[in-house]
């Protein structure tokens, strides 16, 4: 009963649980869908997840969707090391500090990356730059977390930095864009800004298995 | 050490830890919290969640806030009875549903009850009106899964019903107003509309200790 993960490149939502899985070592085919062939929509993949969304993972007859879903059973069912770490209190804080992730920042990164992506003319538009504002100001909660630590809960990598990391990786690719150079400037280079979270950002592309995490169409 | 948890009337991500902690049958001291005189933005509530946002739980020192992360601690320090089922399976079932409200629904019914309870004049505002179509549609959802069970995911209550149950008794409260007569017609009665999301509305409000969650200034 193999693992099959079905996900699309540079979904940050995808990459989590390619992430998730290979931190654990499990063994899994991926099926790499092409969202410019509208894979994810086919009969088959509205079969599993009727949404159309990526991720999916099918663990012999079971199917699951949403990230954090996959990386909740993933977890109870292959323990083994830890997602959401070794006390009912750890475990809060990973989930209460993914929750304020996805509540206060995610919706502003998709503001950011979708308009820089979609090739916006007017970067400087008040929604995006309140957007900026408060992906920048998140940044520097999460930078203080960081600069004592070299996870973001806890001192083991866990299932929030599995959840934030492809996040930073989207914004970062959005605001090397040339056209986002205005809108970049309290943010890049992160390294220098928020030297803590560049530091992590740089640990985390040393987990073994991350290669085969990487979006390929960033490549190159 | 006991468990103590800061609310305020009427918010439905509160009502649901309150539902958790009655459901599990744990003792506790509830801090009802005024939400007119901004109680939730003193400097003692901002010492526990920065943020100023209710629900906050707090079990001897440990603090934990966001409420789907307060369901998830108590339900690893208080296993019994679950809150995610019983298997992997079961638990990764329920935190994808969980989570498809939480992405798909909850942003509808915040922008339906706002404009309702804010007095906007215009509420057949394409915005809203788009909204309490994407409602209808994902109810009908919901209406099929419980027209085969008692309970949203499995055969017994889970975190899912107390995710979803407060935010379907704020839509309701908001579609009551004479203001959002016209708006309702596709949703209300829900008891017509929907008979087994009627049925289960029974059924949650038939909980033991479910008096004790209800948003007192409801009352009357």
């Amino acid at each position: 009963m193999a693992i099959e993960v079905f996900w699309g490149s540079g979904s940050p939502f995808a990459w989590r649980v390619l992430l998730a899985l290979e931190y654990k070592r499990l063994p899994y085919t991926s099926h790499l869908l092409q969202f410019s062939k509208q894979e994810h929509k086919s009969h088959e993949m509205l079969a599993l997840n009727p949404r159309g969304r990526v991720p999916v993972l099918k663990d012999g007859d079971y199917v699951c969707f949403e990230s954090l879903a996959i990386l909740y059973y993933l977890d109870l069912k292959y323990p083994q090391p830890p997602l959401f770490g070794r006390t009912p209190e750890e475990a809060g804080t990973i989930m209460r500090v993914i929750c304020e992730y996805e509540n206060y920042i995610q919706p502003y990164l998709t503001t950011i990356a979708g308009a820089v992506f979609a090739g916006t003319p007017d970067l400087a538009a008040d929604e995006i730059t309140a957007a900026m504002h408060a992906v920048a100001s998140e940044a520097r909660t999460i930078e203080g977390r960081l600069s004592k630590s070299d996870w973001i809960v806890g001192n083991s990598c866990s299932a929030v930095d599995m959840v934030i990391f492809p996040g930073i990786q989207l914004l970062k690719r959005a605001l090397e864009k040339p056209q986002a150079a205005a809108l970049s400037s309290r943010f890049m280079p992160v390294e220098v800004n928020y030297p803590a979270l560049g530091r992590w950002l740089t640990r985390m592309a040393a987990l073994p298995g991350y290669e085969r995490t990487y979006p390929p169409h960033w490549r190159g």
